[in-house]
């Protein structure tokens, strides 16, 4: 899917009569006005110049301290302030690690699906990606190996390997504690590089926190994506990476190039937000709203999707992965779905190889129950028109396609998950 | 002198005790808080949850109103808001223009010397840059024209040229109208497109205003970029780029991989700024304020600094460009300045090839009249020395390097300008 194709979902989701399950917003109406009224306050009184004015490219030392208590609340994670960068958004992170990193022809491993934002900026600097496949435990780190040793025969390294561990964006699984720590182990024998991705982290609505990367790493070869995107604002354009000091320093090299600096203001906001307010508290209502949405979409799916279709059971984070019989193009799909206002991201936007063509993204965050339940139903109906429509034209039932993956009892202190499909590794 | 010479020195110059003639700050000191207050207040009442959530890639129609009203206060220039993006500050323009544009080795055309924060940007996207003499008045437009002929002999035409044509940064000149209008003709007769880089537009302390190339040209061959961070604040990090459709269409692309949206708490910050205060009253205090401070760094230069030196008199903007004999290396010379707890930005910074080293910029705008008084004294201290030094290590005394520039008197409604001296083109 083209990303200009993704600008234009964006602006007819931005239509009042549509229902949007395509989005990763989180719902900011949820934030109340008398703490932002508070916290501006603060700083119309103690620091507007300060706030007006540049700021170092590297970010505040006093936003750093609220970025340290984030990332020690999130597994317990400690960081050397000098090992951070506020950026622009986690996106900008994303985007200086790849423009530090990467030469036309270099290898980026990610996951399959992986984030659809992360793919025009990887497509932007002429990466090689190489997509590695999930399943309920998140990417398979034997196909990892497998293709790792396959690169390595042809002479190729990966220049960094990049995973959104929990929550994952767009499948909604976690990585196993097992995986992470050979993730981390391989890192090291392999002397690569990880971009950990973490924006949900902290949005767990079952079962017990697992350590991030980072933490099993101690920063030595996981480099950390953060952000206030989703646990506050995206609308301030506040993330943060932590990286070793010589990669930092081409990426604070490449942020002064590319916006001089991350908006005073914004980081301003931050450190006041913090001194004024139990930032953890607003994170566990966000928790509370979300977790009942996603039951919303779990039940709405059941009640409305045909048997034919699969999704995941996210333990937290913002969206769902459904996988639909394979002669269903989901973006042809949306064309007909927007038809009846409702949105979602076709599966092929998470792909650098045109697969995920029969797969959608399907986010819980930004809607409201009744909306999700609604908007749900009418994507079914679509989806099921499709399915009898197959069966019209070819007389035979829709298979499921691939096989109906192994459902596993769920374990204490593991979500329940349907298992992505299996698919060979490329 | 490398980008990372250039954080080094920002980082030493934001120590309390050095007097910093380096950046290009405004003074946000001068902006009340309470009007701050009363803007952060409008948006906790009216649009909290907006400023907080995404907002689409090209920017809120709203802030393009402000932009448009903006525009037409300098110059009367007239913008479809469809060919304008909300950019986080004004050096994300460059660096998105560039990137879009530019592959490795495509040539970009621009002024020697040329803005600082510039150079790495081109750089790092591998561009050859072709740096263009100015004078008085700006660009010498004959010197590029022979330029763009050699070039064209050997089959390469520039993706584009870079100017700040108002109150240039660094050497503070202005391009004259004939100039300007000229530059256009050129761009439309050899199709050639423009960046024109206009931050300091509006912040005029004497004279007649004069068109920008955007107003010259209708936005067909120019792109314009413009900036809140001189008018209002650089902590908002708020710009934009007014461009061709198909041009806008790549950088819209380009700005979501690169950070997805500008911070939506900035742009509603700015328009209800424009609806609750006269920016345009704000922006004339400014004026105020910094006219006295360049008379004040003038009439410093003329009491402290050799007769050997020379320097412009910019009718506007934050920054006087001085030339030093050609013996002294102005890196070297800051390294002693430093020692005085006193800052400029080397002229070397500039320059893409090593030129400029016996200039310097100074900054007007972020010192108050005692500092920009004190700071250049100790600057000139710190010349003298050498020149004095290089009398009695060579017996001659110090010849001005080049030969002294004419002057010509100044023009009914002209800033009278100390020319810079006249180098061979490249």
């Amino acid at each position: 899917m083209k990303s200009s194709a993704m600008r234009d979902l964006m602006a007819v989701t931005a239509r009042p009569e549509v229902i949007s399950l395509a989005g990763g917003l989180p719902d900011t109406s949820t934030f109340p006005p008398e703490t932002f009224a508070a916290v501006a306050q603060r700083i119309a009184h103690e620091s507007c110049a300060k706030a007006l004015q540049y700021g170092p490219t590297e970010g505040l030392a006093e936003t750093k301290d609220c970025i340290a208590e984030v990332m020690h609340a999130d597994g317990g994670m400690r960081v050397d302030p000098d090992h951070l960068t506020v950026t622009t958004g986690g996106q900008q992170v994303i985007d200086l690690v790849t423009k530090t990193l990467i030469d036309p022809g270099d290898v980026i491993v990610a996951e399959a699906p992986t984030y659809p934002g992360a793919v025009p900026t990887f497509s932007s600097y002429e990466a090689d990606v190489v997509q590695i496949d999930i399943d309920a435990d998140g990417m398979r780190i034997d196909l990892l190996e497998e293709r790792l040793n396959g690169l390595e025969r042809d002479g190729r390294r990966p220049k960094f390997i990049y995973t959104v561990p929990s929550f994952q964006n767009p499948a909604g699984v976690t990585m196993s504690l097992e995986r992470r720590q050979r993730l981390v182990e391989l890192a090291a024998e392999r002397e690569i590089l990880v971009l950990e991705d973490n924006p949900y982290g902290l949005l767990r609505y079952e079962g017990q926190p697992l350590p991030p990367l980072y933490a099993l790493d101690g920063g030595v070869y996981v480099m950390y994506l953060g952000t206030f995107s989703k646990i506050l604002s995206p609308g301030i354009r506040l993330g943060w990476v932590a990286a070793p000091a010589p990669v930092l320093e081409k990426i604070n090299l490449g942020k002064q190039a590319t916006d001089l600096c991350t908006s005073t203001l914004s980081q301003l906001m931050v450190q006041a937000y913090f001194e004024l307010a139990r930032w953890h508290d607003y994170v566990e209502s966000l928790t509370e709203i979300y977790r009942a949405r996603r039951d919303t979409m779990l039940d709405a799916l059941a009640e409305f999707f045909p048997p034919e279709a699969e999704w995941t059971r996210p333990a937290g984070g913002l969206f769902i992965w459904a996988t639909l019989p394979d002669f269903i193009d989901t973006t042809d799909l949306l064309a007909r779905a927007l038809r009846d206002n409702v949105a979602f991201v076709p599966g092929e936007a998470a792909y650098l190889d045109g697969r995920g063509r029969n797969a959608m993204r399907l986010n819980f965050s930004a809607s409201d129950e009744d909306a999700i339940r609604e908007g749900v139903r009418r994507i079914g109906k679509v989806v099921r028109e499709q399915v009898a429509l197959y069966g019209t034209l070819t007389g035979r039932p829709a298979a499921k396609t691939p096989a109906a993956p192994e459902r596993r009892p769920a374990q204490p202190g593991q979500a329940e998950v349907v298992p992505l499909p299996r698919r060979k590794a490329q």
